[in-house]
């Protein structure tokens, strides 16, 4: 029989915290739910916009967490990211994970025509070459990530967070539907469809024959009558999420609930949404959202928070435990 | 002024097109479309079953194309490319593409539970570690498998050629309706749909709450007294193709059409699809089809070639010419 | 003097040990060897031939090494292994280590004519890319195979198994000389030859100069009166062997024993080796050998097992203790 | 004798330019040097701030050059230069080179405290995993960045330019002496003197003992009664700049020259070169000075270009000439 | 709250040292301050040159120190460097840091004209090929060689050694002033200088204008009645240092002092040191000096040990304590 | 049918030869067959042993061969080397091979003992990193050492000269017989003989079983009465191939003819040789002989020389013609 050896994990010394700026809210409920405090570190930017890091102290051997999201100022969060990760690597840190809630450039995702590029390989190819060891990212626009990058990781889905907020809701909707903003996002709201037992529906639009610009609505399912859940990955300037609304409603939908994980909400999306007959908007913090913007859909908006569901994994992660139980997968 | 170069390219000597033993009249039609002999080489099975490649003349400085299919017998298939491509890198080629007009296991491209492989990802790291500098492939399951590869290539399209199809049948069909098998191939199917100025309907999948092992159907838009073309990239054992055709014939469907790119037509598919009443099944020569399936399906099966397609493909990357132009792009 | 640090090691959880399908009852030897059972996972085939693999718990942290030999169906289980090692690191196993009893291709380990392949450099490489971070192989054709692989492994040997084997019969063996069937494995035979103290011979083959495809065989040395032990790698057709056989009867040898590590026994092989006149045939378990070829064999096969040296070498690696102790180098 | 092939090089297609629009006046300046156009682009940045890039013709085996800058938006201008590299490889593009007239975080080139980027390095592998083949880079803040790349490439400089100026200035210049505005900057201040046949002197800063914030400065050599030419590779702020002109000024300088390659000019720097006793300002087109900052310092800022420079080196590397030369080096 | 886990880092076994044969002494005073021993292990050179490493015990999962330096012969010194590197790595121990005093080909940092090498980072190549996790050098040539390596590493400084020297010297010298003997190592000297709170000097060295190989030195501040101490990082065959010396005697410097880090002394460097008035020569033990040239210098001849910075930072290294501390950086 | 594309391959430039320090009179040879100058380069040795290389013209584009054997002193020409690959590398050749008549290193090909490098897998990853696109060597120890290397490369022997050589003396040798001096070499041995249609011995060497470090010699084959033509593929001390000769000498040969590709010759090699009754030593230059070692064999001394097979080999490489073509492969 084997030597004994003590079978509880120390591979990779103790967890450490690294916020970056750009959700520094999210990642101090991750420290919360976790017990752990973020390190503290120097993020500087210079006149000529050079980004500087420093770190307060070694992490020599620690197995280190840095929570950046990627959301706007896009590249100067990407390259804050890109330097911490290297920084940490440098200063010899066992293992370095990327935590990544909402991941840009997700949808350059594959060449749909021809002499474009693929953008998102390009952002984990970064990532990897500034030293992740791992990464964590909250539903990127296709799973299919997972295969850019070379380095394990850990592909999470904020769904389940959406579903039981629906599940709670369920008495007092009639007949909920759930409506897919975007054919290829046909399948992800075919789970959550499934997981609240409700039918689908689908919104496909097509490019004019005879106007190269303007673009034809088609509703494929019926929805009259219903109460409709318009569902979608991110909404960026609403302009989709808007032409369903206003496609649902003419099609007699009762009641029309918005539900997407990454609320980008450029321009002015915040404005748009405010202005049509939603009752409530259903999104996540993985992309922080202005107090400003807050404030104009206040009345209708509900942020989950991602923060124990990151908490969770970079604990078990940590532990060497299985991620997948968390799912009863 | 800049001195003087000639404009006209000569990077990679001459083309030089050697055929695996997947798909051998595939690559036959290649060679006479492009007037280009079928360069000769040695494949040897010995009784331990280990393959044994040895080429016939010197691929020194060349521009090679490898053109293996990597359907039945799959793992003997794409071990023998990745033997090709070796062999031909060690003989100094200047450049070896990899025409795969069927990629392998292109459905595992993303953990959709844990513990799980990406086989897609594995399969192109082999083949770019075994040599390619280039790839061509046929509408992989996934665009996204693009960037999974490290090495540039070029993803085409085989809708173009079944789109030309039903453009030439549109007349004697009668309100053709376009249904897609398979959510994932929701947006694909829309394009058809679009280029034939057609309708869509979805069918959705879903597992019974009740019982672990069902799964129900649900037709999402209408298809009574059309005709549906049912469309999706592969068909394996034809389950859920045979499972679409009696939906949308339950559904009041007037001729039904089958349109897949794949053909691979596993187990008893062929016999299951010859027992249906389907009209016409129409696919391509990605994978070749045994006599004897052949047979079964005889007075039904359209089978379009994609031997010009790749043909000129192969033409444009020699000659350093735009391929997204075949295509209007 | 340095702050004091538990010095024992625990670098990587917990052993756990996983099998692939080449080769299950060795693995459970082994599993039996080690008092650790093998970890549950499933491994499908679909109907398109394409492998499916599923892990029943993870492996995060874990030190896993996944039992698989490369025997027939070769190209298969060359894939399951590739397949295995992916999902175990995209588990984040902490080191994975690939157990490969015999390793296919081995004798492609050179371009000893123009314009062919290295395939054990390919096959070396692919096991790296899939995710290897360690080896072990027994006996591979040629030592060289070492500098195949840019990860760190052990290259063991069966051949103190076969010598032990022989040093019991020693009393009852009359003059024995070693014979190597190969002169490509003259130096092995050597060695066994020396730690039976025994003298050598070799038989040559040289090709006919007159006739391209007729081999003529010499013996160099004498066996008349003598036991003789042929040895060789491995097995496949046996046609060598059962020629060497011929020639050493021929020259006047009283018994005749047979002995190679790898019993790849292709085609007829078991047949020709039971028709001839063989006092014993000593071989490993390395490749497992089908019943019905066994029973062929079976009043004159000894099969030696390998499994205790690999469950051996696998706790030593495991708790970071030397390896080439245990054969007092 | 060796048979004869045609020795003139024809190795990558034709000279292919592509602009960012990070420096596009260089640029057009470079194409009019070489007299090949500035190929079609869009580059288009999204509500989200994402980039996206589409070649308006394929340059598959062409010999690619792009050029952009990366001073301000540092980020933006990093990530497009990033992205046009990636898709000029998946175009595949025989060669790119990325022209980079000003590196961005070029002074952040080692670790000079602990726990702190070397961003530089960082830097160099996205521009190599981006796509680039080579690089140019003009006089980056240390010549040792050159061994960060793995890649070949020409760092040029611009001081020739410089060194010329002056030497058309020299008879109405009294008894120059350079001034090295940074210790760091010693050597190539000197050669700049050597071409001049002047004297050098230095400015050193040194932390206070006291104060741990303020610095004092002093000035090593002699400037009294003399013409002082300051020089230093790139202003930022310009702090360091005005404080050595109020010294040299306090030490007796005649007239004060200022001269420097990168015009990076952030903050109010241009403002306070314009409020000191500066004859002439030097410096060059690497970076674009926005015409309000000109207008500041128009009537004392000369702008000498590195299009020539630029231009005349990308025809070589395509010809396969020697860059050397040019420099009688 | 999370599961506790032990927070005493166990990462990579026990210290293991090595020593190859270019600086044994230092090697062994480095094991003394540890209170570890030398690892055993036989270096052997073959008649034909060659080298072979065995190692006495095995490393499997323990952290490694190679102690090396590559002073002369040189390239021996780095072979056995690179061959026991790879030996440690096939053995499979848990981490490998190269520690080397004085790393050779730092002053090929850069290519200052075009076809030349930049050998330190072919050198850094080597090292990162062979097999080391992490490095440490003390004082390179440059800083920037940090960002040659891919991998993490400790640069570290004796001038932290050679200020306390001087220190304790302060009340013996008069008006002590700090002169750099060349232009490239400016700012290290201002350091020094700084840390002694002593005013500084530069020495230029010009080529003359009339007589391309005679060069020209200027003396850039003032010595005249101080005690001068003349610094550089290396002293090779002494000619820019006796240069330095006469020069500083000729402007009517009082006593002087050199020091420099790593004692290269080739040629008859020993001799001419000897010959001049220099009151003390301050060095380290980064490159052992022989006994020979240490009788020439012995009178006036500091040789201060680094043996306890390195042993103190591989400590640190092992525990994952910080390194920076050390210096209250 | 195609456009037409000239097909005369015009990849690389001209063909551009340089000659390393370590064969300057082979590589002159070969210059003096191919037709093409040695290209001029500085290579320089500093005091400090530190070798420095400048390319006196630009090889920007060109096809360039570095000549340069490993033999004594071998690590100053394997570092020469490396250096001269970078530095062509660096300077944007199109194409480097490494031209290696004797590669060093070559026996440490595999770990025949624990805790031992692969020294032959780090050199060809040195050649690699360095820069290599490709390789040629002649009879390196193993052909496996190919595996080694990821590039492609030509493996050439010189058995054909050596073949034909005995060839031209078959008809004044009386029943020769090939005697391999190494069990290791059997193989190569017995093609030798097949090519002179004569029989084959061997030497066996065992370590005595009671005296651990005398070895016994073995023939095994008769020699009485015949012609014995030793074959080895090197030889260094002398050591092997004099007992050899003694050994087949005290069996009753007749003449003793010893052949060996690479001339090593180390220690007193050549005076023992010259010591014993060998009618003829045949060799190459792969090694270059010093003229005193010459002078003690020269009477019976052999030296045939690789150039016109190098020269040959470059040729077709560089046109793209078949090596393999050659030799009748």
């Amino acid at each position: 029989m084997t030597r004994h050896i003590h079978h509880d994990l120390k591979v990779y010394g103790s967890i450490k915290l690294y916020a970056g700026t750009g959700s520094p809210e999210l990642a101090q409920k991750i420290s919360d739910y976790l017990g752990e405090p973020l390190c503290e570190r120097d993020v500087i930017e210079f006149p000529n916009e050079n980004l500087f890091v420093k770190l307060r102290s070694s992490v020599r051997g620690q197995d280190v967490y840095v929570i950046q999201t990627t959301s706007q100022p896009v590249h100067r969060n990407l390259m804050e990211l890109l330097i911490m990760l290297q920084t940490l690597r440098l200063d010899s840190a066992a293992r370095v994970t990327a935590v990544i809630p909402y991941l840009a450039y997700g949808r350059s995702d594959k060449k749909d025509q021809p002499r474009v590029p693929i953008t998102a390989r390009l952002v984990t190819d970064m990532i990897e070459i500034a030293g992740a060891d791992r990464y964590m990212v909250i539903d990127p626009h296709a799973g299919q990530v997972q295969g850019f990058f070379s380095i394990p990781g850990d592909v999470l889905t904020a769904y389940h967070l959406i579903t039981d907020y629906f599940m709670r809701q369920r008495t007092q909707m009639v007949e909920p539907v759930v409506v897919s903003v975007d054919l290829g996002f046909a399948k992800k709201g075919r789970n959550l469809a499934a997981a609240l037992d409700a039918p689908m529906a689908f919104i496909e639009k097509r490019r004019s024959t005879n106007n190269a610009t303007a673009e034809a609505l088609t509703l494929i399912g019926t929805v009259a009558g219903k109460d409709v859940i318009l569902v979608d990955d991110e909404v960026d300037t609403g302009g989709s999420i808007c032409e369903a609304v206003n496609l649902v409603k003419k099609e007699g939908a009762r009641e029309v609930y918005v539900a997407f994980v990454h609320a980008i909400l450029s321009a002015n999306a915040a404005e748009r949404l405010a202005s049509l007959p939603i009752r409530r908007i259903v999104t996540t913090d993985t992309v922080p959202i202005p107090p400003a913007k807050q404030a104009i859909l206040a009345d209708r908006l509900d942020i989950l928070s991602v923060a124990s569901l990151l908490g969770e994994v970079i604990r078990r992660a940590h532990e060497g435990r299985s991620v997948g139980e968390m799912f009863n997968e």
